[in-house]
């Protein structure tokens, strides 16, 4: 397995991407190897500053960068040397099984929905987040900002993306899926999220468990899989990134709280398209781009897209 | 001025609203008194067993109580002498200058807007909450829960309601008014929230900083009043909520994380309509009724209501 990794993606990039590359390599198994796609003599210099053997990756030189201010669809036609336009073509041909860029997220949707394209059957792909609970488990929040007016049937099809994700990725075997609401009565909610409700009871295709309220976003009390729109994913994700920031200026920790820096998420799968993508935090370090890569090759080794496949037939 | 307190609203009524009661009387203007509305043998008995003067206060007996589970209109026709509809003529009569509860929601913005009703202008009232920040300031965020479905023009007037809230109680001479978003660019956003920023930019009416995303929610670096729909401002403040319970379960504390207690904070007023109406969390303590009862108290004292029929004239 190859797993692909954009060496100019994120605000510390080559630096941060290249050692967190070489962080990574003790961690993927043996079968596995790294590619880097980028300024071929910059992330040589990295890796010999750093006294890694330049034999344990493969390097795809490119010579442009797409930038986080630019016009992603626009930078995307623009560079075609760029480090993600060359990783996507490479994921696209089969030369690596993920990709995974702390870079433009937005040049990173544009190839991942007009490159590798959305898998027939998916209305919308998704972003999803893996939410450290209490208890020390897990559970997937979806969406996280990449759907921010979403149709019900929208947010029906993220009830089984995220159970199929929590299953492959979790190892939970009948994930519980709720959705996110302001109370726990089936007829609570905006206009969506009331047909959301309507649509998800009953179904087969998830353990539908009803309504869940943002207090229990982090005890995995009732859900494994909680479903939302892009705009209140992405708002309750910051929060939470904005909480976790508040407190460590506080001088306060503890292991939960530890859990839910960004750097251990190990970074944002985008779900229900053809092929495995990781998107990571623009302020990610080495150890951020570890976990980021370490994440790829799970996704990819477990066969998630696969998984995908098979349940929208 | 008098303050009418439902003695009946609440998970733990009427022994907390009333203790709660007792604890305001310290913390009143010496002008002020409160009516509690409730069953007489139970507040006396309850006040007898606090050592605290029946004199103190004006007691409306009332025999029937609103419970958490009934529907709210059914329950404000079906229960005419209840705590919460007596409450309510008492207000709309101009007995009592403001009613705080911390019984049912429903009922509390059923009287709000049935009996009470909103200033001519307004489209719709709003609940708004005090986010304590991480300066020791506080700002406010709107709405929180009651109107889940916003359209652009209701966001825009939330803008001007929170604003002259946050003026009026919070004592800040220009708030700077944001839109809550997931990005700061002007182009970011669901539908709503972009045509929300259109109207909102330029604008006169109050003092518009443009977007503000959620991890900010609690530093007021560049907001004093944050706008958003109902329900991802519910989430927000659920996650808050839960967040709270989490740190402290962790063995954690600090002046910023006990700032973020419900007790704090001293409920939720009802924005919008003629007269001063706050609404407590239900599981209320005494400490939470008694900053229930101070807010409401400062609320009607600084004017807000009449601020508002000013600026909707």
């Amino acid at each position: 397995m190859n797993i692909g990794v954009d060496a100019m993606g994120g605000d510390f990039a080559p630096e941060a991407a290249v050692k967190g590359a070489i962080q990574a390599l003790g961690y993927l198994g043996e079968g596995t190897r790294i590619t880097l796609f980028g300024d071929q003599n910059r992330i040589t210099e990295i890796l010999l500053a750093e006294g890694s053997s330049v034999d344990s990756f493969d390097i795809v030189h490119t010579s442009e960068v797409i930038e986080m201010g630019e016009h992603p669809a626009q930078a995307f036609t623009r560079k075609p040397d760029s480090s993600i336009v060359v990783g996507f073509k490479h994921l696209k041909a089969g030369l690596i099984q993920g990709l995974a860029s702390a870079g433009s997220t937005g040049a990173m949707m544009v190839g991942s929905s007009m490159v590798i394209k959305q898998i027939e059957g998916v209305i919308r792909p998704t972003i999803a987040t893996q939410i450290p609970a209490e208890n020390g488990g897990c559970s997937v929040l979806l969406d996280v900002g990449l759907n921010v007016d979403c149709k019900p049937d929208v947010l029906f099809q993220y009830g089984l993306i995220g159970s199929i994700y929590a299953r492959g990725m979790l190892g939970i075997e009948n994930p519980r899926v709720a959705l996110l609401n302001i109370g726990e009565e089936p007829e609570k909610g905006n206009l969506v999220a009331k047909a959301a409700y309507e649509i998800m009871e009953g179904t087969k295709e998830f353990n539908f468990v009803g309504n869940v309220e943002a207090n229990h976003l982090f005890d995995q009390k009732t859900a494994d899989v909680i479903v939302c729109d892009g705009f209140v994913g992405n708002a309750m994700l910051k929060e939470a990134e904005g909480f976790y920031s508040l407190i460590k200026r506080q001088g306060v920790s503890s292991p939960f709280i530890e859990a839910l820096n960004y750097e251990e998420i190990g970074g944002t799968p985008v779900l229900g398209i053809n092929s495995t993508v990781i998107i990571g935090h623009g302020h990610s370090s080495p150890k951020a781009i570890r976990n980021m890569i370490v994440h790829t090759e799970h996704a990819a080794q477990a066969g998630i897209v696969e998984k995908f496949k098979e349940a929208f037939k």
